[in-house]
Protein backbone atom coordinates (compact mmCIF):
# COMPACT_ATOMS: atom_id res chain seq x y z
CA UNK A 1 0.00 0.00 0.00
CA UNK A 2 1.74 3.40 -1.17
CA UNK A 3 2.81 5.36 2.26
CA UNK A 4 0.44 8.06 2.08
CA UNK A 5 -3.01 5.99 1.81
CA UNK A 6 -2.31 3.81 5.14
CA UNK A 7 -2.53 7.44 7.10
CA UNK A 8 -5.95 8.23 8.79
CA UNK A 9 -5.43 12.56 8.92
CA UNK A 10 -8.25 13.13 11.67
CA UNK A 11 -11.18 15.16 10.86
CA UNK A 12 -9.07 18.48 10.92
CA UNK A 13 -7.06 16.85 7.94
CA UNK A 14 -4.08 16.56 10.76
CA UNK A 15 -1.89 12.96 12.26
CA UNK A 16 0.16 12.69 15.08
CA UNK A 17 3.92 12.63 14.32
CA UNK A 18 6.28 11.59 17.10
CA UNK A 19 10.18 12.94 16.67
CA UNK A 20 12.16 9.91 18.49
CA UNK A 21 16.11 10.52 18.67
CA UNK A 22 17.56 7.98 16.24
CA UNK A 23 20.76 7.33 18.29
CA UNK A 24 19.54 7.59 21.86
CA UNK A 25 15.67 6.78 21.34
CA UNK A 26 14.53 9.99 22.98
CA UNK A 27 11.32 10.85 22.75
CA UNK A 28 12.09 14.65 21.58
CA UNK A 29 8.69 15.85 20.55
CA UNK A 30 5.28 15.47 19.56
CA UNK A 31 3.38 17.14 17.20
CA UNK A 32 1.15 17.73 13.68
CA UNK A 33 1.39 16.70 10.17
CA UNK A 34 -1.30 17.30 7.27
CA UNK A 35 -0.84 15.73 3.81
CA UNK A 36 1.12 18.26 2.25
CA UNK A 37 4.16 18.29 4.92
CA UNK A 38 4.12 14.44 5.86
CA UNK A 39 4.55 14.62 1.68
CA UNK A 40 6.83 17.60 1.76
CA UNK A 41 8.55 15.31 5.02
CA UNK A 42 8.96 12.36 2.79
CA UNK A 43 10.23 14.20 0.18
CA UNK A 44 13.15 15.54 1.22
CA UNK A 45 13.87 14.18 4.17
CA UNK A 46 13.44 16.73 6.65
CA UNK A 47 10.53 17.29 9.20
CA UNK A 48 8.05 19.68 8.26
CA UNK A 49 5.12 19.46 10.71
CA UNK A 50 1.79 21.49 10.36
CA UNK A 51 1.45 24.37 13.46
CA UNK A 52 -2.30 24.19 15.00
CA UNK A 53 -2.03 27.60 16.37
CA UNK A 54 -0.83 29.68 13.91
CA UNK A 55 -2.37 27.04 11.09
CA UNK A 56 0.51 27.09 8.65
CA UNK A 57 3.51 25.16 7.97
CA UNK A 58 6.37 24.78 10.04
CA UNK A 59 10.05 23.32 8.63
CA UNK A 60 11.74 22.50 11.78
CA UNK A 61 14.41 24.42 12.16
CA UNK A 62 13.76 26.77 9.60
CA UNK A 63 14.55 29.93 11.79
CA UNK A 64 16.23 28.22 15.06
CA UNK A 65 19.14 26.06 12.81
CA UNK A 66 17.53 23.03 14.88
CA UNK A 67 17.10 20.83 11.86
CA UNK A 68 15.53 17.29 12.10
CA UNK A 69 16.80 14.75 9.17
CA UNK A 70 14.79 11.66 8.71
CA UNK A 71 16.54 8.15 9.34
CA UNK A 72 12.78 5.92 9.41
CA UNK A 73 9.04 6.45 9.80
CA UNK A 74 6.81 4.02 11.57
CA UNK A 75 2.86 3.56 11.43
CA UNK A 76 1.12 2.72 14.07
CA UNK A 77 -1.83 -0.19 13.65
CA UNK A 78 -4.48 2.04 13.01
CA UNK A 79 -2.95 4.61 11.27
CA UNK A 80 -3.11 7.39 12.97
CA UNK A 81 0.14 7.98 14.15
CA UNK A 82 3.29 8.58 12.71
CA UNK A 83 7.04 7.40 14.71
CA UNK A 84 9.86 9.51 12.92
CA UNK A 85 13.05 8.15 14.26
CA UNK A 86 15.14 11.65 12.62
CA UNK A 87 18.93 13.17 13.67
CA UNK A 88 18.06 15.94 15.85
CA UNK A 89 20.23 19.03 15.27
CA UNK A 90 21.10 21.28 18.80
CA UNK A 91 17.36 21.23 20.57
CA UNK A 92 14.09 20.14 19.97
CA UNK A 93 12.30 21.84 21.69
CA UNK A 94 11.87 25.83 21.22
CA UNK A 95 12.71 26.33 25.32
CA UNK A 96 15.99 25.09 24.51
CA UNK A 97 16.14 21.69 25.65
CA UNK A 98 16.93 18.79 23.99
CA UNK A 99 13.42 17.11 24.19
CA UNK A 100 9.96 19.21 24.92
CA UNK A 101 9.50 15.74 27.94
CA UNK A 102 11.91 17.27 30.09
CA UNK A 103 9.57 18.24 33.27
CA UNK A 104 8.90 14.92 35.00
CA UNK A 105 6.71 13.97 37.94
CA UNK A 106 8.35 13.71 41.05
CA UNK A 107 5.77 13.64 44.34
CA UNK A 108 2.84 15.27 42.88
CA UNK A 109 4.17 18.08 41.03
CA UNK A 110 6.42 18.97 37.98
CA UNK A 111 10.15 18.99 38.41
CA UNK A 112 12.37 19.81 35.62
CA UNK A 113 15.01 16.78 34.66
CA UNK A 114 17.14 17.91 32.13
CA UNK A 115 19.89 20.72 31.45
CA UNK A 116 19.25 23.26 28.63
CA UNK A 117 21.74 22.76 25.48
CA UNK A 118 21.05 25.70 23.70
CA UNK A 119 20.23 29.27 25.66
CA UNK B 1 2.89 23.09 40.41
CA UNK B 2 0.05 20.04 41.00
CA UNK B 3 0.71 17.34 38.24
CA UNK B 4 -2.86 17.76 36.62
CA UNK B 5 -3.19 21.02 37.03
CA UNK B 6 -0.22 21.47 33.97
CA UNK B 7 -1.92 19.55 31.58
CA UNK B 8 -3.84 21.10 28.87
CA UNK B 9 -6.93 18.92 27.78
CA UNK B 10 -7.92 19.39 24.37
CA UNK B 11 -11.47 20.67 23.34
CA UNK B 12 -13.22 16.36 23.77
CA UNK B 13 -11.11 16.69 27.07
CA UNK B 14 -8.41 14.63 25.92
CA UNK B 15 -4.23 14.71 25.98
CA UNK B 16 -2.19 12.54 24.20
CA UNK B 17 -0.58 9.42 26.02
CA UNK B 18 2.86 8.01 24.78
CA UNK B 19 3.92 4.77 26.04
CA UNK B 20 7.39 3.88 25.59
CA UNK B 21 9.58 0.86 26.95
CA UNK B 22 11.16 1.62 30.50
CA UNK B 23 14.08 -0.41 29.52
CA UNK B 24 14.41 -0.42 25.95
CA UNK B 25 12.93 2.99 25.40
CA UNK B 26 10.56 1.38 22.42
CA UNK B 27 8.05 3.72 21.68
CA UNK B 28 4.85 0.93 21.99
CA UNK B 29 1.82 3.16 21.29
CA UNK B 30 -0.04 5.72 21.29
CA UNK B 31 -3.80 6.73 22.97
CA UNK B 32 -5.34 9.24 24.68
CA UNK B 33 -6.58 9.85 28.62
CA UNK B 34 -9.08 12.37 29.87
CA UNK B 35 -9.16 13.73 33.57
CA UNK B 36 -10.24 10.24 35.19
CA UNK B 37 -8.77 8.04 33.18
CA UNK B 38 -5.15 10.56 33.88
CA UNK B 39 -5.73 10.49 37.64
CA UNK B 40 -6.75 6.64 37.94
CA UNK B 41 -3.35 5.95 35.95
CA UNK B 42 -1.48 8.21 38.52
CA UNK B 43 -3.37 6.60 40.96
CA UNK B 44 -3.21 2.97 40.59
CA UNK B 45 0.25 2.74 38.89
CA UNK B 46 -1.52 1.10 36.15
CA UNK B 47 -1.88 2.39 32.36
CA UNK B 48 -5.87 3.41 32.13
CA UNK B 49 -7.04 5.06 28.92
CA UNK B 50 -9.71 6.76 26.97
CA UNK B 51 -11.10 4.51 24.08
CA UNK B 52 -12.35 7.72 21.48
CA UNK B 53 -13.73 5.05 18.82
CA UNK B 54 -15.95 3.13 22.12
CA UNK B 55 -15.99 6.21 24.02
CA UNK B 56 -15.12 4.44 27.32
CA UNK B 57 -12.65 4.01 29.64
CA UNK B 58 -10.21 1.36 29.49
CA UNK B 59 -7.39 -0.35 31.57
CA UNK B 60 -4.73 -1.17 29.35
CA UNK B 61 -4.48 -5.43 29.83
CA UNK B 62 -7.87 -5.81 31.63
CA UNK B 63 -9.21 -8.82 29.31
CA UNK B 64 -5.81 -9.55 27.77
CA UNK B 65 -3.74 -9.62 30.98
CA UNK B 66 -1.44 -7.27 28.81
CA UNK B 67 -1.19 -4.57 31.77
CA UNK B 68 1.44 -1.82 31.45
CA UNK B 69 3.01 -0.85 35.02
CA UNK B 70 3.89 2.68 35.20
CA UNK B 71 7.41 3.88 36.36
CA UNK B 72 7.93 7.68 35.33
CA UNK B 73 5.28 10.07 33.77
CA UNK B 74 6.79 13.74 31.86
CA UNK B 75 5.01 16.49 29.79
CA UNK B 76 6.01 18.15 27.25
CA UNK B 77 6.74 22.14 26.99
CA UNK B 78 2.83 22.82 26.16
CA UNK B 79 1.15 20.66 28.22
CA UNK B 80 -0.66 18.79 25.59
CA UNK B 81 1.00 15.57 25.63
CA UNK B 82 2.16 13.47 28.43
CA UNK B 83 5.15 10.48 28.22
CA UNK B 84 4.65 7.19 30.26
CA UNK B 85 7.61 5.08 31.00
CA UNK B 86 6.42 1.41 31.45
CA UNK B 87 6.79 -1.42 32.20
CA UNK B 88 4.98 -3.72 29.40
CA UNK B 89 3.63 -7.46 30.09
CA UNK B 90 3.37 -9.03 27.35
CA UNK B 91 1.97 -7.43 23.73
CA UNK B 92 0.90 -3.61 23.63
CA UNK B 93 -0.42 -4.02 20.47
CA UNK B 94 -4.07 -5.89 19.74
CA UNK B 95 -2.19 -7.16 16.65
CA UNK B 96 0.35 -9.27 18.94
CA UNK B 97 3.06 -7.19 18.16
CA UNK B 98 5.43 -5.82 20.94
CA UNK B 99 4.42 -2.17 19.80
CA UNK B 100 2.09 -0.82 17.52
CA UNK B 101 4.34 1.12 15.32
CA UNK B 102 5.38 -2.89 13.85
CA UNK B 103 5.46 -1.32 10.22
CA UNK B 104 8.38 1.08 8.34
CA UNK B 105 8.43 2.64 5.42
CA UNK B 106 10.44 0.74 2.87
CA UNK B 107 10.68 1.92 -0.88
CA UNK B 108 7.15 3.87 -0.80
CA UNK B 109 5.09 1.35 0.73
CA UNK B 110 4.94 -0.43 4.40
CA UNK B 111 6.83 -3.45 5.41
CA UNK B 112 6.14 -5.33 9.12
CA UNK B 113 9.02 -5.04 10.84
CA UNK B 114 8.71 -6.96 13.49
CA UNK B 115 7.66 -10.49 15.09
CA UNK B 116 4.58 -11.63 16.86
CA UNK B 117 5.24 -12.03 20.51
CA UNK B 118 1.44 -13.22 21.14
CA UNK B 119 -0.59 -14.85 19.07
Amino acid sequence: MPLIDMVKFDEKGLVTAIAQDAATREVLMVAYMNRDTLEETLRTGSMVYWSRSRKKRWRKGETSGHVQALREVRIDCDGDALLFSIDQTGAACHEGYRSCFFRKSDGGSWRTAAEKVVR
